[in-house]
């Protein structure tokens, strides 16, 4: 599989997750980093034979100005990215800086505030013109780069939610409202639209709506494209859907569950505006009730301090009666530098939909459901029941390919569990 | 199965977890409580036509004087107990503490100081002759209320650990040592042969040594009676098992994980003797170098803060490395009143075990597994595989019983998930 | 001085900090409570001879129809009233709930739907009414007890700020605005006018606006009437005005102060309104900033989590510089009991404004500036500064005494240390 | 007082807190770091005419033979160090490094396996000759580099504590001691020793004995030198101190104090010895039964947790009762860099001990009581009160400087508070 050359398409390619993970790819195709934090670099998913990481070529979409070797080096100033990557890698993130072309703003609230590089949005453009020029976009670079694959992953500022999603619910109803420029299309949709459509597998790592509408459903379906999404599970609700199954498993009632998130880079920015932040709150919120019931009191609120930086940290405040009506509490605070958690996902993600992808698995990709807050079609939020799934469709096929190749696939590139992930040959970025 | 009157024998039964358990399980019988915190209560095992908690009789042995309506009373106070149930239960309390027999400290460390009351070690007596007398003090009971079946739970304050347990890997070697009056033969394990010998199903609720020997094992198999232990997982090890695995799965590197515990009740007290303390920090530190591996720092630490009484509080510190070498931190703290949380597992286990008896299926319980923290003959740690193994046989002997029985077996008493457990003939207590 | 009778009459007599203080009074004179927890029973305070509590006779307003004994049988359902006290104070609470008049909800915000019972909110009635009917309820309890001194204290739920504070700057145009019918004057100012304008100590308990505008200090002073004031210091404030100086005397640089509270009480539910959390956000904010600097981040937020009842959990992040740039965090939770923590300060501060009463000394009582958030009329938010003050005022009254009573003036009652702060005649109440 | 040149001796010159000590001030000179974290550089000892931290000298004993840069290069690593500062003073620490002697592990307990390098320690070496040399290194760094003053700091690891103190408690016993090479003195005493004989003022920064009896008491004040100990106060500790007060000024009781601190660094591996811990736990204990009473459960753990380097985090676990019997909690935890709060103490503490030392005033400082653990002579351990006793010091020669000099002393270099504190020459190194 490592002769297909695999393409990353990164919808806010300048941002700090997006600058973390080719950080990371490249510093491992360099020997200066390795994958601890990548699922997709253990048992199970080792044992598919996974495109390389080392082998990735990235580029994307971007509107803001500030290249990725600016970001990388707050990054690494921050603790975050360590300094050796950090000067090996500083080429290759110019390289694909070079590659960044202007995105679009529309509908993404307060995001466009961070809009200070050229846009897509030309006076009168149509959500039709995007759509072509995104799609132009990424046929320039699969052609430029002679690639085989292309993997678009959205990472760009979480937009507010949109109203009535269900007026795209058919393939039908969203491609007219493409046609007469429906002014209330979010731009992370028209990205997917465009991705899935030019039979690109698509991930939206985002609370944004990206593919989650029955149109863009439909559309993958009938293109048989991998999609998943939406809204990576990083820290706070990665812990509540550990924790949760806990008190359900031990029969123990939740009085109220409290969190409160402070963190200060352009998320919390963005998310100090009430309509962006609502769509985080929203599939933050949702995890617990469905493991817990509704009963319970459940507070999450994500607050803007400046001087974190990329660091986040939660506090959540557990209040739960056991036997004889005792209350009880559990509090935790998770300090996590939220690029560092969240880029190795970004890294599994395209692993994953594009071996998918050579499997000709198309639609949504329930197995992945352990790394979203909000996974598309699986209403299941126990972490390790998510896991379990992952490692079934694991099994299956490995067993599968164990069957049909006449050899056991973890013999390939990037395989076993204790193999270097990039053994591939190394992508010239 | 609820004509079938089964009788509990608690050692340690005036303790505080006991205490909590036989007031917890007549406030059901009255009305007053209900069943929170009781995993058999709730799916999966809510399934099972498991003897319902308002027909289980209540005795044992303990080496205190303190009759158990005074422990509660403390407990009361300390706000474990709901004033109403405490008032509602005295005679029932009362009842109980009335069929408590004298125990033996043999071998229990600093516990013995606790020993006020009449014990069984007279001057000169043997171990044979104490497994006669806790022999008699089962029989006793069980005719004496006209019992079908006996339940032997140990929670009795923890012992030291016992040097070179494979000594009594044999039966053979097992009961040659009590004939012998071997002096290292621990109490805990006199009251597991003598119970398991006339075929009473066991359960070790403790950190001692109990039925975890080879010789017991050669026992319990070969009279067919069920036994399930050890150290009942109900605080801070139990977040472990729930969090570990989210580590793990995540491919995220814990460098060292601190646990300091504090707790105030008499439990704290014996454990305040380094030798008793030593098989507390054995079980609870092994769970998680089995699911993060040996290379992670790990320290547990119990104290004695007398002020807390029975409430203790648990700080965890987690130093996780992530991608790009990323330092982060998970901090919990965990303020649980123990005999609360307890308790109700104990009324689980005396349900599950008399199910299995019932069953005829004897040896360990390793579907157990999720209520300990050493389980007998189960490596598996991780908290959701091992409900998923409750599960599992819940889902095969609800099918078996639902074939065999041409019905549904959770039409049973106590059965459905939403009856109340306690829906069979009250008992007399 | 324990020959005068002193009345302390509260305003919101039957929430819970009210019921509290009348609770724990009561509860010294039978001999079943202490005075841990009260500032005046220990030294510098202790010195003074100040009124014994037991001496005190309680009265006051209230719009909400729930009687005192309810409300204390709550707090003892929740462990915050003693059972004992609880059941040997209950007469003296009915005498007293007995002795409550209906109050005003003029411009209290959300809190007036905390009225079911009576009000004086009559159709039409004016301010100056209002202010008649107030100082008739102050005067007919005086004389119906034979007082010699009335003290009141304002414990209701918090309003909302009052716009332009200024323009009542005068006594002038205070007495205008009243005879006016001014819409905007809050209930907390009418109960202060009236009380003041009768000679009565007046104590401001509470954010809300009550005696801290110019008319009214210009009144007091003219009156010779103390008063003191606003928003008692009972929890996360507290700590940060003991933490805060730490920060600062080490040239430690705080970047960021983040504090998150969650409470389930009648407070917590008024406080759930924007309106009259503000004035709460505002008080507990400045005194960081104070002792600090403006430029630090500084958040504060209150959130209603009905579980929690009367317990309230903050937790406070501070993250901040030390040499050479090092970022470094210091977090705690504080989980308290709001009534237990400020029912004590009542007792206080009434006994210590009676006692600038006997000793003629009006206006603003700047040495009781430790008790509050907000201190009338101090720039001083440092903690232990604040404490010195008041050693100071101590110990010049002190000696003060010692030297015209020719004597010890801690030989008196309630004065020494180790004497019961109780030793006057018992009150009928 | 500038044109008067002060060397510093640090006794551990290649330890983390010597090496960013010498790294801050190097850092200051050169305009890279400020001076956040300094006592000295704001209000009030910025009034004094302190010498100016960049014309200090710096030299020292160490039994370790890894030089300064490589311990500044892995403090650099850690994020204590910024990494500007690191490169622009390499140099500097190369020089001072140059200037490091062999020191002796004499009585240092398992400190002593720290040393790699060269030791005083020869075969058959006596008690005076080790004095002899040690006196011999600080008198030929004074001349070798023309220095007016050498102030003594001992950084070095902790010691345990010393048998039976005041045996030591005249300079006569002290001296023959010596002479009789008792095998009992310990190290740091014997730095202390040579110090005070041959005038230059000494800091006793650790727990170790340092100067601390009474025989070294006698000799300070005889000769008239300063000297100041022990045990910099720069963590959890100081949180104690500063929330102590906060407790006993509300007369609320705490029934128990539990503080765990786990940390990383060669203090940590030290202090893993009980014996070496035990001097370190003493001190941190006490400071809290002075303030808030015997009576109450006081527990202090230092683990060692490799993971952590030179960060140290701290759980504190109060429980206190208020009014009512009502018990609540307070916890906290302190993350913190050691060195980066302790370094900036020793500058500030080898400022002020040479002031003392120029103004004449020799003996034990109590005024600097705020910097230690176990302030000597000083029984105070509030820290606000100790921090106001700096203030009246200061006032006191402000007025006196002020009067004499017919001038403002802050006009001097280094003096006002936003002055630079390196305003002086610089020194050349």
């Amino acid at each position: 599989m490592d002769r297909i050359r695999t393409g990353v398409w990164l919808v806010g390619a300048r941002g700090n997750v997006a600058t973390t993970a080719v950080t990371g790819a490249r510093g491992i195709a360099h020997g200066t980093a390795d994958t601890t934090g990548m699922v997709s670099a253990r048992d199970p998913c080792a044992r598919l034979p996974l495109v390389s990481v080392d082998s990735l070529v990235f580029a994307g979409h971007d509107i803001a100005e500030r290249p990725m070797p600016s970001t990388a080096a707050d990054l690494t100033e921050a603790g975050i990215v360590d300094r050796e990557t950090f000067e090996t890698v500083q080429e290759d993130l110019e390289t694909v800086d070079g590659r960044v072309r202007a995105g679009t703003t529309r509908n993404t609230g307060s995001a466009a505030s961070l809009a200070d590089g050229d846009t897509l949005d030309d006076e009168g453009v149509t959500a039709s013109e995007l759509v072509e020029r995104i799609s132009t976009d990424y046929t320039a670079f699969l052609d430029g780069e002679d690639l085989d694959r292309l993997v678009v992953v959205n990472l760009a500022s979480s937009e507010p939610p949109i109203a009535d999603p269900e007026r795209y619910d058919t393939l039908d109803a969203f491609e007219r409202a493409v046609e007469e420029d429906d002014p209330d299309l979010p731009a992370s949709s028209l990205y997917a639209y465009a991705a899935l459509r030019d039979g690109h597998p698509y991930v939206n790592f985002t609370p944004s709506t990206g593919s989650d509408l029955g149109g863009l459903r439909e559309l993958a379906a009938r293109e048989n494209v991998p999609h998943a999404g939406r809204d990576a599970k990083t820290g706070e609700t990665l812990l509540k859907t550990a924790l949760g199954p806990m008190f359900a498993g031990r029969n123990l009632r939740v009085l109220s569950w409290d969190g409160f998130n402070i963190l200060g880079n352009d998320d919390g920015l963005v998310l100090d505006d009430d309509a962006n932040k609502a769509g985080k709150l929203a599939s933050k919120g949702d995890v617990l009730s469905t493991i817990l019931g509704d009963e319970m009191h459940n507070r999450v609120r994500i607050d803007y301090t400046p001087s974190l930086g990329d660091w986040k940290t939660a506090w959540d405040h557990v209040h739960f009666e056991g036997f004889l009506g005792t209350e009880m509490t559990l509090q935790f605070t998770w300090q996590g530098a939220d690029s560092s958690l969240a880029a190795p996902l970004v890294l599994d993600l395209v692993r994953l939909v594009a071996y998918a992808d050579e499997a000709g698995e198309g639609g949504v990709q329930t197995h992945l459901a352990s790394f979203f807050k909000e996974p598309m079609d699986v209403a299941e939020h126990d972490l390790s029941r998510q896991f379990a799934a992952l490692e079934s469709y694991v099994e299956a096929h490995h067993e599968a390919s164990a069957v049909t190749d006449g050899g056991d696939a973890s013999a390939g590139a990037g395989g076993s569990e204790s193999a270097d992930v990039g053994t591939g040959e190394e992508s010239d970025q």
